[in-house]
């Protein structure tokens, strides 16, 4: 669910918030391995803006139609913000759907694409290399297909990496070390020169919806393999450990290093 | 999607509202003859309030067991207007659906309960007797999966009869004549003495989620004998003709008589 002033503001591009509301569930279903199938738009609307709805369903149309999702219900009401939730439904063969709990101790970390872009869009609005990371996510929905049978467990990253991951070592009930200079990012942070924004953004920072994903180490070369059918980045930032679900991120010189956990969206504004 | 300030008041029982937010899902599963089956909710909240989620879950959950309904899904996030969106996703075997197309000309029109008390209680929300017709209202699941195969065409009554019925004329491209004096109101309508709010409310006012539906004049029995076996008041209000979609309402005498369309949402307030 999208409200206005929280998850975006009044002014924002009605095409890019159409595309990025169907995204962000795109990547949910991507995360479990599904293929997306159909969508149901519930919107609330201060008044019925036209010129609005063209745009929004302009960008939401766009990126359905390109995975043949059919929109097959919903509602619209009124509400002084706009709200927008949308529940997207895919499908995936029995057996093989993705999740939090599997991963394993000894199992490699990988991570598509980069970390952190989105949250310095936010924090650096006119930095146009990263803008739209933030605006405009690309859900990782091949990737996801293609992990199944072949990831051990992954989640996308929606409230930062830290977070996320947390996520996967609770269900499954493992540890974690991440190498913190491993990690992808835009290079946009090599030029902005802090340390601490830059760790921010890459370890806790929201919004990139790549995936974060697990798999045996015998299986480097397949996800080589994928990473360059698909064009897409995939780096290996760490290991799975026996133990407690604790997440250690190392420094270049192999020394522990204090992170965020995450975002809360109930913590104070 | 029920926004706060509009669908409900911020001081709404949030048990009832539990049930209702639930409710109006299901009852458009039911006008289209579905067995509920799974549910997603989205939750905006100003503040992680736990009184008021307990209370509001107890409301959903009561009515969701009721079903052998499961939450698989949904989200919570801030916003300084509660709004709820849930997703009903019920099952009908192939072929049985209802739809809003299939009335024809020669059918009788349905109405199940009373018409009429959401709207009293909304105007009068000191009458007692019909509070919880606006506050608890009853989805018609059971009768909506026995009129797979009985019904031509059915519609939930969310927003007036006018106005609901308006739907199945205009998908089923047939026009319609109701009877005022045979739909079945509250008793409270007699002691209020007020003949124009009582058209407003038996026609036009919405909320009443009792299920209109259209049947061939053979199938009477059949409805009758449904009706006896489910205690619920079915009561024939009208025929379907060859035409416009247009639906005509007549006094006792048989005199045409003017009503409001119902509601819309983009009304001005």
């Amino acid at each position: 669910m999208l409200v206005e002033g929280r998850h975006f503001l009044p002014q924002a591009d009605p095409r890019a918030l159409g595309h990025k509301a169907l995204a962000v569930n795109l990547s949910d279903l991507a995360a479990m391995g599904a293929a997306p199938r159909w969508a149901l738009l519930a919107l609330a609307l201060p008044a019925a803006d036209e010129a609005w709805l063209a745009d929004f369903s302009a960008g939401l149309f766009a990126l359905a139609d390109r995975y043949g999702m059919e929109l097959i219900g919903g509602d619209t009401t009124r509400s002084p913000l706009r709200t927008i939730c949308i529940t997207a439904i895919g499908e995936v063969p029995a057996g093989v759907a993705l999740f939090r709990a599997g991963a394993r101790a000894g199992d490699d970390i990988w991570v598509s694409g980069e970390l952190g872009g989105a949250a310095l869009a936010l924090l650096r609005p006119q930095i146009e290399a990263v803008a739209a990371r933030l605006h405009e996510p690309e859900p990782r929905v091949e990737l996801g297909e293609r992990l199944r049978g072949l990831a051990h467990a992954a989640i996308d990253v929606s409230d930062g990496l830290a977070g996320d991951l947390g996520h996967i070592l609770e269900r499954s009930q493992v540890g974690a070390v991440v190498h913190y200079p491993q990690v992808p990012r835009p290079r946009a942070f090599e030029e902005l020169g802090d340390p601490q924004l830059e760790k921010d953004c890459v370890l806790s920072g929201g919004d990139d919806y790549e995936l974060v994903f697990t798999a045996a180490p015998e299986r480097r070369p397949e996800v080589a393999s994928l990473s360059a059918e698909l064009r897409l980045p995939l780096s290996r930032i760490g290991t799975i450990q026996a133990g407690e679900p604790r997440l250690v991120v190392l420094d270049a010189g192999g020394k522990p290093i204090d992170y965020r956990r995450g975002y809360d969206h109930f913590a104070p504004a």
